[in-house]
């Protein structure tokens, strides 16, 4: 639909996905979005004024039902304050992406929201004016407005946030090629948690060598150099100190580091550690031995296997008017 | 000449260009060859065992003539050693680099040594091969071993060095058509000197504002958006510190952003100031406004305009043996 035609779409269903940020060098400034899993919300105008969490399915009665505290409804209550939209608004949620994973939760439903709303409003935002929005949805669930798992579940794809202040996006090419292995060990790390524990000054040496990595990383996926792409995946600096908080990582790490994969760090602020696999065969035996080297542990855990998706959110379905 | 055919000649003059380390955002991981202004150094093959620097013009007699303290000399003893070769070598050197200038004077010399032996030797080693002998040189000159010079004077062109330990050079696409303009306030700085005054430490914060800006930059010149890479030439870390030692540097800097540069900022550890410019006439009035400020600050200087150099260091003339 173009921008600023009015929908005739009553009710609109929408996917979005799961994102993996930081990507081992790029602390809060890379994030990327996956083929799925994703989590499904279903944004319907009614006649009744306010914005109403109608529904939630999947999230075991923990997410928030009061839209001031739940991202999708936060995501969808900016969106109208900004436009100064008067239209009463339903949201249904069906959570597939566990919560305090890594996996960009929070921001997944709050995307798919807001999508699903500027859809029904006939597409009136553009992408980067619908942004803010749902780093707000992240101040109010995390307590930071980052936009390393919005962005990329927004724009789909490979996002470097260059600034945040002013916000400035840029979307990179990712081998399409890559398949991505990612692993949820059942232990929660909240991201407000995960982020009390960083240092607040860092060496300057140390700082160096990341931006070295930071530089590979993008000039690799830009020449699609693997190669390149995995000398680049090093974190000094978070990945030290927040990979004790995850049981098993650096064994798991080495684990697929020895399994051929290009690279693998922590997903987010974890527990969720991902994989970059050159193909699918590679994925699918590593996820295995990733899922039998955590059972062995007793570890509760699920393993995923994903493609990335460099579109965006999907629409599932629309109801007409 | 092709590796390891022995060559005919037996003596070499070779060009290596001034190279603008940093670039801004790129503390000690970006580097840029110019076109020009650069040294030019003879290597000759002699009867006599051992290396001499037989000639030093236009170094105002500052430049140690000891093959040992000069960079040049170091470089040559180095690959000599490397390969175990006893050949005498005679070295002459026309300094046109002011010294002192972070315009990569010391490495420049060092690499047209290097390019000229090693061609005389019958290219036996790899320009990477080569690269640790100029660090070796950059050691013995400013007391690091930094790479960020003399690996574009060698490759040319723009060079990111991904890691020091192990060494990983990546080099990258630059827009040709973007003209440099070089000015050189006439004081002196040692790089030395202008490590020692760099924080040890610095905020998380600024670090992932500066890998930002990294990622930017590098996404930046593989697109050739121009835009981009001005926003993304931002330095919160070195140049506030270094600029300072630098009279003027902030005034000259935003007379660069009014005048048209997609960046400006210091060369190497300075005192030379750096500004990019879209097109030649840009650089050409920028040149004459810059050069007009440091005259009525009575400040004196040379202004410097050149494109990028994609190719290293070239042959200007061979004696055949």
């Amino acid at each position: 639909m173009r921008k600023g035609q009015k929908s005739k779409a009553k009710e609109v269903k929408v996917f979005a996905s799961a994102t993996i940020a930081n990507l081992s060098c790029g602390f809060d400034i890379l994030g990327l979005a996956l083929e799925n899993p994703g989590d499904i919300v279903t944004v319907r105008v009614v006649e009744n004024p306010g914005v109403v969490i109608k529904k939630i399915i999947g999230d075991h009665n923990r997410l928030p039902s009061d839209p001031q505290k739940n991202t999708a409804g936060v995501a969808v209550i900016e969106y109208l304050n900004h436009l100064n939209l008067k239209e009463g608004v339903e949201i249904e949620i069906e959570k597939n992406l566990p919560l305090g994973s890594g996996m960009g939760s929070s921001g997944a439903s709050a995307v798919a929201a807001l999508w699903g709303i500027n859809s029904l409003m006939g597409n009136k935002l553009t992408l980067r004016e619908m942004l803010p929005f749902a780093m707000e949805a992240e101040r109010v669930a995390c307590g930071s407005a980052h936009a390393d798992n919005v962005a990329p579940a927004l724009f789909g794809g490979l996002v470097l946030i260059r600034s945040y202040d002013p916000l400035d996006i840029v979307k990179l090419p990712f081998p399409e090629n890559i398949y991505v292995v990612l692993i949820h060990p059942h232990i929660e790390i909240k991201t407000e948690e995960a982020r009390k524990i960083l240092p607040e000054e860092i060496l300057l040496k140390k700082a160096v060598a990341q931006w070295g990595n930071i530089g590979g990383f993008i000039a690799g996926v830009y020449t699609r150099d693997y190669d390149l792409i995995k000398r680049s995946m090093v974190d000094l600096i978070v990945e030290p100190v927040r990979g004790k908080l995850i049981p098993y990582f650096f064994e798991a790490k080495s684990i697929a580091e020895k399994n051929g994969a290009i690279g693998c760090g922590i997903s987010g602020s974890g527990p969720s550690i991902f994989a970059f696999c050159p193909d699918q065969k590679t994925a699918a035996s590593l996820s295995k031995i990733l899922k039998s080297f955590y059972d062995e542990k007793s570890i509760g855990n699920e393993v995923y296997i994903s493609k990335t998706n460099n579109k965006g959110p999907k629409i599932i379905r629309e109801k007409i008017r």
